[in-house]
């Protein structure tokens, strides 16, 4: 019903999360209108995200070169840190694990850690095989064993936190997370990592007349 | 907090209507884990928007010119039809005014019209003259007097089809349309333009009990 | 874990439409709480309910004989009717057939019908004998056939407004009203029934954006 | 337009928590249908809401006395404890101090506590001297200084509890909580109260790319 040009990139943009067809026609009608100055910058800064992000070697959250240039001629030969990773002020001994870029953003906005983190890359259900082989467990293990591989020197993880959702998934995800990281040691004389999770707890602005026995539970046990 | 590259897409991306931030946020990851020829098609799509589509003269609606290229050589000198106002077998007796291409679309798919069209551009919530200037109602005016100069043949309409949301500023701007429109005439010998508005009732679907009083009188009034 | 008194009347309030346990807590703590006036006034109002409210005659609608009083000698001997049904000025050529009490006040609300009513008392999905056999169609044969027996003098139906919802179960429900009064005369040298629908359209409001394809085919094809 | 004994109805369940006059309606007709025996039923229900259920003279709680009868005659001559503060077993150095008796059902429900509870009958959004005189302060300080007199013996407080939602009233209330309770002894050679809050964190299924930076903040802290 639409012309050819405007039906294609009505096609792509229902493509992208939370977009069904009709919030992608009014993108596309949003672009027609749009002034040429503004399509460009878009197709500018598209085109910047997949030349200039790059992803950090140790960590794999997403970060710009330019702006930090730690470049390391160890390993790989050509690895690169994130800014977060390539800064000596953070705590060696704590690593945080995520499953996501957007959940470290968030811990990060806290301004309460200081110590590094590693990007999961996902969660699992079910502990099957296949989908744990989709979580990037070996490439921790190898980052835990040999850092210096990977750009990190002098690490020593004491502290292992495991900050996955508190989601059905997220709990299946912490059980082999604590299972192939409890007997594990990091960095010269240094004792088993312990892992630990995020407290529970009432959120902020919550009510107890909603919340669930088990969190209210944990409210009532965290209490201080 | 996020790489320039990053930040500089979300910002963007959240000026896309009914977007916030954090949806802005998956659509940069989208498009940051997203393959290459998927970006690249994007990337084309949104350049052949702006390049191949076009605003036809007499109606306002877009249209692709390579599928249709009926190049007129009246008026301006260089006008361009979309496929509906080039189609000879559409009647020439009827225009349906509607507010955007969307609108337009919707009515297309019931298959139910064959006449032309021409889109406003708006609705304006008060009869301010600054409000109204921002319709095209100049433009819609000077196609019912000089159609033949936009590239229409044999215009003669006898029916406007005011095809108006039934909201309050669409009925603000219906009444405008009236005003300027009856004591029209459109083609020789023909008679005073009539207006007409859709026809009020219970949608598919309603329920009585949910419906206001307006719309179930008129449902009453309209039985058939 | 609630007293016997508190958790047996939250138990019966879990029973009402639309009500789960948490809004029954609610409830009973707000009568808990309330002063004797306010319960009485609540108690006295259920038990006025049963004890004043009858059911019509004729329509099946609900009324308060107290305030009218027409009682009927004919047919089962003490019969009583509605407010509308014994208001001499309603149109003794419309009927209008309704699902259910609140369908009728909606009508009732628009002042635009100053017919007679029939309360079907429910729509069926599909067309089986046990489903058709919970509506009250038998009762709605009869009362044309022989309305004197009812109480109504002089009914001759010209028209029948099958005034029921615009969904799938509504529809079949129309369909097999059509089949049964369609052949159908009331009065004497009266035509047969003349059976109609309430109009399809846009309702107040509406978008054409979002409307579906049958909604706005039929408010073009109604325009005015 | 409703018969006067359905319109009272309406109007009486209009002025249930949450309840508007569409829902209300719909309580009635379903009571009109319901049959004698449930009404009945619902009538005795609530007339023994309001004769047997009584308030706990120490708590605040609702009981009802048939079930424990533990009449007490000090202090006001007929106070009567709830089944709570009458049980032998609880905790009686810890004091929970909730908003209202769901709060305290909610607890409850958790079987992590088992000291005694205080309803405080409210929250307070600014400490003006009105709002604070609607909640029962004077009351707790009361049974602080002497809760022999309210039927509990061997009180000796070391902590309360201020269970109080964490939303920004709940906030002040608990600030002005502390305040008050903070100099206090309960009991013979105890030490001054300590006053909690509840933990805390992350609820059950709660996502980190949503959770808001102070939950976030306190779960990272809280990790265990």
């Amino acid at each position: 019903m639409y012309p050819k040009s405007i039906q294609k990139l009505i096609d792509l943009f229902s493509k992208f999360p939370t977009i069904g067809p009709r919030t992608a026609t009014r993108f596309v009608f949003y672009l027609k209108n749009a002034d040429k100055k503004e399509v460009k910058e878009l197709l500018t800064a598209i085109i910047n995200l997949k030349k200039n992000i790059k992803i950090c070697s140790f960590c794999f959250n997403t970060f710009e070169p330019a702006q930090i240039s730690s470049k390391i001629e160890a390993g790989k030969g050509e690895g690169n840190l994130c800014s977060i990773c390539s800064d000596s002020r953070r705590d060696k001994n704590l690593l945080c694990i995520v499953e996501k870029e957007t959940d470290l953003i968030s811990l990060e906005k806290t301004r309460k850690y200081k110590g590094l983190y590693f990007i999961l890359g996902g969660t699992v259900s079910k502990l099957k095989k296949e989908d744990i082989d989709k979580l990037r467990t070996k490439e921790l293990l190898e980052r835990i064993k040999n850092p210096e591989k990977f750009g990190i020197l002098n690490l020593k993880i004491d502290e292992a936190i495991l900050a996955i959702n508190p989601t059905t998934e997220g709990e299946a995800t912490i059980l082999y997370l604590e299972r192939i990281l409890k007997p594990l040691t990091c960095g010269e004389q240094s004792r088993t990592i312990k892992t630990t999770r995020l407290g529970r707890g009432l959120p902020l602005g919550a009510e107890l007349e909603y919340a669930d026995e088990e969190t209210l539970g944990s409210a009532l046990e965290g209490r201080k």
